[in-house]
């Protein structure tokens, strides 16, 4: 520890922490800003998130992804997802079938707070699911969905459909909800939902039961691959905001490889990388395998989401107002 | 802190931590026996979970349902899993198309160590993919899976299948494979294996890719939705054990919800519960979903897989052979 | 999950979950407010974190103490905890050598922006020392550090100071630092800075150091302790804001035990529950210990600390504002 | 994805991922060995660091440093501490006050097994505290170690200690408990037991309550410093286990500095790298603090302690016996 005289290479030191000083200026913008020089930890890296999302977003020549898993929608973060979707921040969406199970049940009905430990056994005898520390009320939940896609799916196989793609589904669907739904959002601005792995879930479950009755009616699902090979191969640049990991994560890379890679990229995560993990992976990682270009612009951002979205949206939108 | 004179309700008091004494003994089947008088903290839930796995698996009227993620199958633990079917522990598989990807690459050829430090870039350009600390050279991967797999579909095809269900598919690709493969024995064993996200991957690219030349070959979704139904609506009893989070784990859980839930349930995971994600979410949750049973045994274990799966199948298959 | 008929219990349904809408209004109290409704998931922790933060700090009669770990200091985080003690916010600041050590070091000289994944064998090479994403250049450091806390010692010991407490220590630094200082702010505002583990960093091997000279300056820990027990025994109420785990966490709880538990408690942590730590225990298992009152307004907030104190401080400093 | 003839550089790719063939041989050395070559993810980091901690205990011209958290010790791993000081396998323990106190009480009472979701509120009432799913009756704990560390104190005093060092108060105490205690054997086998943080705790504060009536009986906190200080200088080697993060950990990393770095490192933890705290970061990270050697035989190993060390400490002791 004595002073041996030795002095660090200049070279490797370029950009200096700064203290916060939010005493002058705490609106948000302000604030992320001076995320970006505080050195350290996630902090820099939900900065530089922002950035990264504000040119992707401001590019004209870009396909934007957006996925996201189910869960969120069960919470207010649903707002958030829709309104990004009203303003068309995002091309194409690629989600699970819980995140369309949940827009239904949340246009018609309620879910409510609750608490992770909540007894799930008195829950059940209470006709009440538990999601996290939200409550869903059983009523609102499966016999809900169940009355209205079996609706939405009589009315598609009358107008003629037999071979339907997941994106197929979720437009239909969406046309029948409200302005509270992020489905209706993509529905009117023509952003197709793809849902990757739609059979896991209420809906798909739906639609598993229509079939028991009209066996024509089955789900094609080699004609979303079609629809984003289309997105994809078409796109000059392509860019992806991944919240939350899973397979809304993984379709999300998986197909951008075929172009050469992402050229944005903002994932945010809870999950450990050291289990080897897709949803634990570094949006580097993909660099090897060719979903993420060498080049591209990319942050991994470790948090959660329905704690770090508002603010990232709010910083979005401040930037957007200001000019 | 002084003596209050108070005393610990004893009602409440019933099972005594105590110490290790590995000396005398350190078999497997001896640590996992202290381990369930450990107290403390989930070794004492690897005990119970190895305990509830070995009832499970003697249990003659149970359907047996096993769940993975994709990553294990490139690392060693693919041997675990195909004993696992060799000795048919289990009545049917649910995984992602990464499992089914990693089986058949390495059937073929050889995935390396690595560090989750490399360079992606620099491993770009030295054609290998990364995945955490697996290497996977490029030539082993993306066309030897081509290759293979192009040949199974086009036999496929010509035997005159058009509407195939993943359970076809991955057993019709276990066929051609040899004994090293877990996807070998599920169909030599005539254990389906069922991918509900099948085209979130190479194998699920490659039949969208044989699909534009041949239209008329679909991926028929609901057939495997038919095929889980079926084992669940005539199991007596269920159990499952589900290595990871994402669509593997709830779909096993999903589809159990109909027949009442899983009497038998082990987790393994390494995702945090507080984010409110469907992977961190304990196996417990699931009770208030009726897809677990109030009365069942089950426990979620917090570790990593590739470490602790060794362990427990080594003491489940220790006690078996004490038999 | 056809319609059974069945009803959720209204009665443990109180809380409606709502959207976010962030169009209207996205200053950081407006997204708070909105944060509290929302449901799930650590949103809603956060949101009333800051509402007991806020309740407490307005609180006369109840003793603050604020405890945070060393690593954050070496950010720009460093300026908000140094705002919170020039605004007064709290009465008692429990930290470790680490905190001391790079608010001394900060003061002088600086620190900078760098990544996780650098080499280290590389950088000490470079002269650099790397914690996190954060560099710390050698001069900067150590000898740094030496030098200002040798004089620092020897003044006091010239002063007459033998037996010091940590607290003493702290104290005479902070006086000999800048506005930019933590320590500074809490020296000038008479704020007790204990660091009970104060061995265990650079200061404290500089007391080590200087004591090979001059047998007789001892570290009278127990000297902190009779200061903490005064503050706690005359606390009419207490409440602690814990930023981070370990010492700093435990030693606030501990004390706080032998009037009867907190009041007010709020934790943010990263660590886990299930490996049985103390980092990862929630604020309420502390309640079994008498610790915290089972009557506290306390919350645990999972998420990154760098990430999330600027939010908080500004959503703290934004009521203030307001009123 | 088609074959462009691409190949991997092989000079990359030395370590051949193996599958685990654990029907032949499943006792724990062999599948350790079998972990060695399985590729990924954590179980490769588990059987290196057996692989180091053998070379370590083996080499006698090494210091042998063991770190661990407090919390263990009111588990099961209590025993494999103990065992480990029995055999001579560390020359010096670092660890918390807790360790202490836990140990204490065990040697004279029970611990008992409990539940991460039990009510707090309601195990105050019936006087138990919950250390994660370990339940503390109350009486077994505060008053007990308060009798007990009294007459230590006391005895200590009347044999004219004053100044005394915590290796000194763990000596004393280690003296009058049984051979179930880690205390015992560590005063026994003269290996010193340091507590950094000591006054973070149940032994801590009573020696503080002692201190009231007799003024004179303080700690020495430097005299610890001093004893470590000659370990270290004297050490031609030098190595380190270390369970569990924090303070624990941290000192001893920091005072291996001073000697050139550690040459052994082997590090469990549950903790995330990309928070910035010292808990999650890797050993790697110490090398650029020179508090590790850059050419250390050096690993972290992420996962559960009570968990893995059962596992880790049969196989070194199955490969001491098989010599």
């Amino acid at each position: 520890m004595a002073d041996t005289g030795k002095k660090a290479n200049r070279d490797l030191l370029s950009s200096e922490v700064k203290d916060y000083d939010i005493e002058q200026q705490y609106d948000i913008q302000s604030i992320v800003s001076e995320m970006a020089n505080s050195g350290g930890f996630e902090s820099r890296n939900l900065a530089y998130g922002v950035d990264i999302l504000r040119s992707m977003i401001s590019e004209q020549n870009c396909t934007k992804f957006l996925s996201f898993v189910g869960s969120l929608i069960s919470t207010g973060t649903r707002g958030i997802i829709r309104d990004m979707l009203k303003k068309k921040m995002f091309d194409v969406i690629i989600t699970t079938c819980g995140a369309i199970d949940h827009d239904i049940a949340r246009t018609y009905d309620r879910y409510y707070a609750g608490d992770f430990r909540m007894n799930d056994g008195m829950l059940l005898e209470n006709n009440i699911h538990r999601l996290g520390n939200v409550l869903v009320p059983m009523e609102n939940y499966g016999p809900l969905i169940e009355e209205k896609v079996q609706k939405c799916l009589n009315d598609m196989y009358n107008e003629g459909m037999r071979d339907v793609a997941t994106f197929e589904i979720t437009s239909h669907i969406g046309s029948t909800l409200d302005e509270s739904s992020f489905l209706y959002w993509a529905h009117k601005n023509k952003i197709p939902v793809i849902v990757p792995g739609i059979v896991d879930g209420a809906v798909g479950s739906q639609v598993w039961l229509f079939y028991q009755q009209h066996k024509d009616l089955k789900i094609d699902i080699l004609k979303d691959q079609n629809k984003i090979s289309d997105l994809v191969f078409e796109a000059k640049k392509s860019g992806a905001f991944m919240i939350g990991g899973g397979i809304s994560k993984h379709h999300t890379l998986w197909w951008n490889q075929f172009r050469g890679g992402l050229d944005y990229a903002v994932y945010i995560t809870t999950a450990d990388e050291w289990d080897g993990s897709l949803s634990g992976a570094l949006v580097a990682e993909a660099i090897s395998w060719g979903k993420v270009t060498t080049k591209a612009s990319q942050i991994t951002i470790h948090g959660e989401a329905s704690t770090l979205l508002p603010f990232i949206y709010a910083a979005l939108r401040a930037s957007t107002k200001n000019k």
